[in-house]
């Protein structure tokens, strides 16, 4: 099926009267955080109301199923098992609990992309002071994509670690995941996958990919509340890794001076949790899997190409995109305005659109010089309508 | 003010408007999570509204002199300045990213109380395993409280920090927190106090106490969301703590090689969080400022002394509290009845009680050789005849 007839398989009437405020503004700011449908909002709304009738607890014990219930959404999404799947407050500590758990000493290497996040980067870092070990930071090929052949070759006995972004924050690239996979299988080295981007926006097997770890928020494109993300650990690694922090729901108190770890990726999350937030995230997961991720990746696709062919036709806007097939994330530039500028006139004019900081992808932006960048980015949920509204937006800023 | 007069100080009628729960439940499981009132539930659910109208980070930007407004609202209640506090997911986490930002080498000292909690005692044991550090519980004296003398004698140069819960979690104990501080700051030894299930129900000060760093939940006492919590850091302290784990917002990344960690307690923190909830923890912060910790102290300790001298009379009960002056949880078993099945008896009754494991306090509990106790832990919303509810309930049991 090609990607037009695919992306039509979606019911956008329907969708967008879930999506009531999508009919006053055209939200094309889904890369930082999505709106939410009406599913995920009643769930959040109706688990407070739950509370403020029963109590805290007696709620979490009603709700049981349902709750148990979103580690097997969020494992159909990924195609893992839930026991492999810890329901985290944010991607960010996903992905912390999974890299601090990793043992590495003076000298180890830790390989990663150029473009990787500001946010993984500094624990590296943070890591390497700590351990001695290296960071190694694997070029770009000329399309801007991690390149393969350059990783392949610096793979030796002392990396310990693989630690890409998938989809950056700054723009459409789609770093080549699951061939990074295929690498770091056949040298057995643990992979860790920053899924924040990818996650809702396009299919994410964690068995096509090959890596062992992978963390994802639930605000961004999954269109779950903020203060939501998972991390997937596969259940052989799972075993060896001793989170860097421990509770008693994470590590059982058995007896005076021994704690046992949870068998399951749940060793990675304490005993408290919000509820309500983690329902809202199961009923965006669901949302997602009716509708398909196969449709929804080609929709995005569709839209965020119909925006690049837009911007192309407009004097002094540069596209900053890399990679072969970019993805929902459209970053650029304009001569003569600031991209907070931008961002603040598009908001007066109903347009909800994001800007990216060289700060929050340093070695990327550095080697790119870029500024700050513009970022829109279209979902499922917009039409060929609104991206014409932004297009023609920026093509009247150009004219002043 | 004697007890009764200041406790009369609150107005009942109108907080318990505000908690429309508790016309038709006795809602006695504060210490788990207590009913939400109004203003937080409102908190909480406006601001998910906005998210779902404008997108969260829009919402966040709009609320932003709101959230800002929580820090000063928990410093207030500590007696704290703003820059000191970090909100957290819940105070499991707030606990972890101080406890686990001290320094341990072999052979050095955690000294704790016999009532230590669980998930705290968990990470003592991780942490003595990966360092060679010891544990040392500091005995109680004969009223059950940790014998101030025995922590005098202790003291010696190998003692790294004193972390102390303050309220345990399996009764009516109320650990002397401002007397070993007073030992702490003598002897210049970190002081982490677990003021979980103390904040909301009695007076805090950090100044009074003098310890140096305090965690805190939002769901119990405070009445706030389940999922939020906070940690104090005293200022001096921080400058020299890094936290176990860190993002770019903790510690943006201001070059290539370099990151800086944030001069305040929110170095404690990650970017993302649920904004909602803590737009919700602050309502519940304001709520109970308002009302007055200590009118609210003196009304929690009526209702549980009320509570304690109804089960005194009712045969086959025994009342599990210590401490010289027991504060609003109050636990006992009853001759007969499995604590779990009084809990679900109750429930059906409309009184909502819980239960204390002795895993969640395994040194306590196994000097005592307690089983599973009951949990009743009445709040300044609370009634006298909610209280005499709940007693003439298990006279009831105790007569079948």
């Amino acid at each position: 099926m090609d990607r037009e007839r695919e992306s039509r398989l979606i019911d956008i009437d329907r969708i967008r009267a879930d999506t009531p405020a999508a009919s006053w503004r055209a939200y094309l700011h889904n890369a930082g955080a999505a709106l939410m449908p009406t599913p995920v909002v009643e769930a959040l709304k109706s688990h407070i109301d739950l509370e403020s009738e029963i109590g805290g607890y007696a709620a979490a014990d009603r709700e049981s199923g349902r709750l148990d219930a979103v580690y097997g959404s969020v494992a159909r999404l990924l195609n893992a098992a839930p026991d492999e799947i810890a329901l985290m407050e944010n991607a960010t500590v996903a992905w912390q609990m999974a890299f601090y758990a990793l043992p590495f000493c003076a000298g180890d290497r830790i390989l990663t992309a150029e473009a990787e996040y500001a946010a993984n980067y500094v624990a590296f870092l943070q890591v390497a002071k700590r351990t001695g070990a290296v960071i190694d930071v694997v070029p770009s090929d000329a399309a801007g994509e991690l390149d393969i052949q350059a990783l392949e070759r610096m793979i030796d006995d002392k990396v310990k670690l693989i630690a890409i972004t998938w989809v950056p924050t700054n723009g459409g690239l789609v770093n080549p995941a699951a061939a990074i996979g295929k690498i770091a299988r056949a040298h057995g080295i643990p992979y860790l996958l920053d899924a924040c981007q990818a996650v809702g926006q396009m299919q994410v097997d964690v068995e096509a990919i090959g890596c062992d770890m992978l963390s994802a928020t639930g605000r961004k494109f999954l269109r779950g509340p903020r203060g939501t993300g998972f991390l997937y650990v596969r259940r052989p690694l799972l075993q060896g890794l001793e989170p860097p922090m421990i509770d008693h729901f994470a590590a059982p108190w058995i007896s005076r001076n021994h704690y046992q770890l949870r068998d399951d990726a749940r060793r990675f999350e304490t005993w408290e949790n919000n509820y309500a937030a983690r329902l809202g995230l199961g009923a965006a997961v669901d949302y997602a899997l009716a509708i398909g991720l196969s449709p929804i990746e080609q929709r995005c696709r569709l839209l965020a190409g119909r925006l690049r062919k837009g911007l192309v036709a407009i004097s002094g806007v540069t596209i900053r995109d890399l990679g072969r097939t970019p993805g929902a994330i459209v970053s650029f530039t304009m001569d003569g305005y600031e991209a907070d500028a931008i961002v603040s006139r598009a908001a007066a004019a109903g347009i909800t659109i994001g800007a990216s900081d060289p700060s929050s992808t340093r070695i990327d932006a550095e080697a790119r010089a870029l500024p700050v960048v513009v970022r829109a980015s279209p979902h499922y949920y917009n039409t060929e309508a609104e991206i014409d509204r932004l297009v023609a937006f920026l093509a009247g800023l150009a004219l002043r």
